[in-house]
């Protein structure tokens, strides 16, 4: 996604540079002018600018990007947080709950920096390989300051990617985090060939707990049927290349947990997500059945198909 | 639908009868003990009745299930109504809004029965071929009376299908309805290979205008998120099977509305709803930019990559 990110901000902004951890593969990125690790085929603009030094990372920036996996977010701030310029607002595309702290992306780094700048997170149905060939898409720019999410929208915003913003991070971000679990859900689903209804109404019954835990966390509920909630949840359900459908979609064809993550060549967010939601939920005491169900058959073994009959032969409810 | 039905009710209840406009499909299909019309491949269960005849198809009846065609229904119950017996409930699963009236399917009968009796409806992600085979699905039963609503969930619940109660009626209704249209245009992305962010965007973009119309209508926000809303959306949106969905499917592989039309083997609801619902729109001052293009593809020629280039550039907005 950063590499994604790196070519619209290339055609809309003067000065774009990216950084990574790895200084070795950042500089094979720059040499071969293309992210032959997580967007092989697609050539990066010739405009942008590779900075492996923690230094001089930041330079003059206006706006910094943060695309870094949940669980590493924190470290990865650790060492930068030195170098960081004062008052330079940070815009976050990470999904995610980090474990223990339960925290959302944007609280880690706030947690890091600890000074009063301006966050937001931009965030919706964005599978990085469509973005890539340019085809339509739309995603929330969500922050508490209005001023930076219109700032994000059109710094971001092209005839291809069309931009909305949100004044709802909290819900934004939650989103976000809590969609990859229901897409290994979604996945398991897929394995199994329960048919498109059954993933309607997973989606559906997904999206109600989400927004269940999510507004006992101080989000909007008009933000979980938007383009960061329910928008997120459809692409990361539905595409056959979504590493947390993928993942549980190998579940579902009855590999164990350990192998179906082994053999996905990248971070599966859902797996540690589920984790964290699992511990937000017992501490808010919110009832998230389907997320409780995919923490049954990843951490304790259960089996697929006992875990859906559990779901399905539940007390009858009213849908509220 | 109906035949699926009836193989669920001949689950869960004594004596089933079905009834048909047409004697002589009606006769075929008890026959053939199959519905080669529409259900091909599936028996249907031995213990339902046919009844082809208009005085004796209510019989001793405690629910009337409805499950014709929406721009049909009021003929058909002009013709039934007079064997119609006072204060049986009926509960409709048919979708759309009647042109000209534009009243949904509950209203048009409620309009010729003329009384007080309790309706309901029964809506969601439902595939008639996959309920065939039990896969798991999940629906939702509305009504305004709700004993009438936990009549049908416990009526139709089964262990792979599962019924949730909601008392917005008005909502569930309209949920069935406009998603048509909105299918309609997941096609046309289909047919232009438009990619899996586009149809995301699509959906959340969809509900929202179906939502700002529907509360202006008297439904409950809640129920657009949930399985008759955002639940039926995604299956009629995914599912190659759709009859919506594949009608646009092949408008965006440039056939004409009317070829597309002929080549479809069934009633494409969406066409007639969105006559329907661009009506209601405008009489209710509600913006509904999705639903106008479908409405401008189908109705005036307007070339499908010009609307969506004009859906992409309207004004930057916030998303709620």
């Amino acid at each position: 996604m950063a590499s994604v990110c790196s070519m619209i901000l290339c055609a809309n902004c003067k000065d774009v540079t990216i950084w990574g951890h790895d200084a070795g593969q950042l500089e094979d990125i720059a040499k071969a002018g293309e992210n032959k690790y997580f967007l092989p085929g697609y050539k990066l603009p010739s405009g942008l600018r590779f900075e492996p030094d923690d230094e001089k990372a930041f330079g003059n920036c206006d706006l910094i990007l943060h695309a870094v996996p949940c669980q590493y977010t924190r470290k990865v701030w650790q060492r930068l947080s030195k170098y960081c310029p004062a008052n330079i607002p940070v815009a976050s595309i990470t999904k995610g709950i980090e474990n223990k702290t339960l925290m959302r992306p944007t609280e880690i780094i706030a947690d890091i920096l600890s000074d009063d700048r301006d966050y937001a997170v931009l965030s919706g149905p964005s599978i990085a390989d469509e973005l890539a060939r340019e085809l339509p898409a739309s995603v929330t720019a969500a922050s508490d300051n209005m001023d930076l999410a219109v700032n994000i929208q059109v710094t971001f915003n092209t005839s291809w990617f069309r931009v909305y913003t949100n004044s709802d991070i909290i819900g934004v971000e939650l989103c976000g985090a809590l969609k990859n679990v229901i897409a290994i859900a979604a996945g398991i689903l897929d394995g199994i060939k329960a048919g498109d209804n059954a993933k309607a109404a997973l989606l559906a019954r997904g999206l109600a707990e989400i927004t269940r835990l999510g507004t006992v966390l101080g989000a909007d509920e008009h933000t979980f049927p938007g383009l960061s909630g329910l928008g997120d949840l459809v692409t990361t359900c539905i595409s056959p290349t979504g590493r947390n459908r993928s993942f549980g979609q190998r579940i579902g064809q009855e590999q164990s947990a350990k192998d179906a993550l082994e053999a996905t060549n990248s971070v599966v967010e859902g797996v540690a997500t589920c984790e964290s939601v699992i511990e937000l939920a017992k501490k808010n005491n919110v009832e998230m059945p389907i997320t409780q169900a995919v923490y049954s058959v990843i951490f304790e073994e259960k089996p697929v198909l006992k875990a859906i009959e559990e779901l399905m032969t539940r007390e009858l409810k009213s849908e509220g």
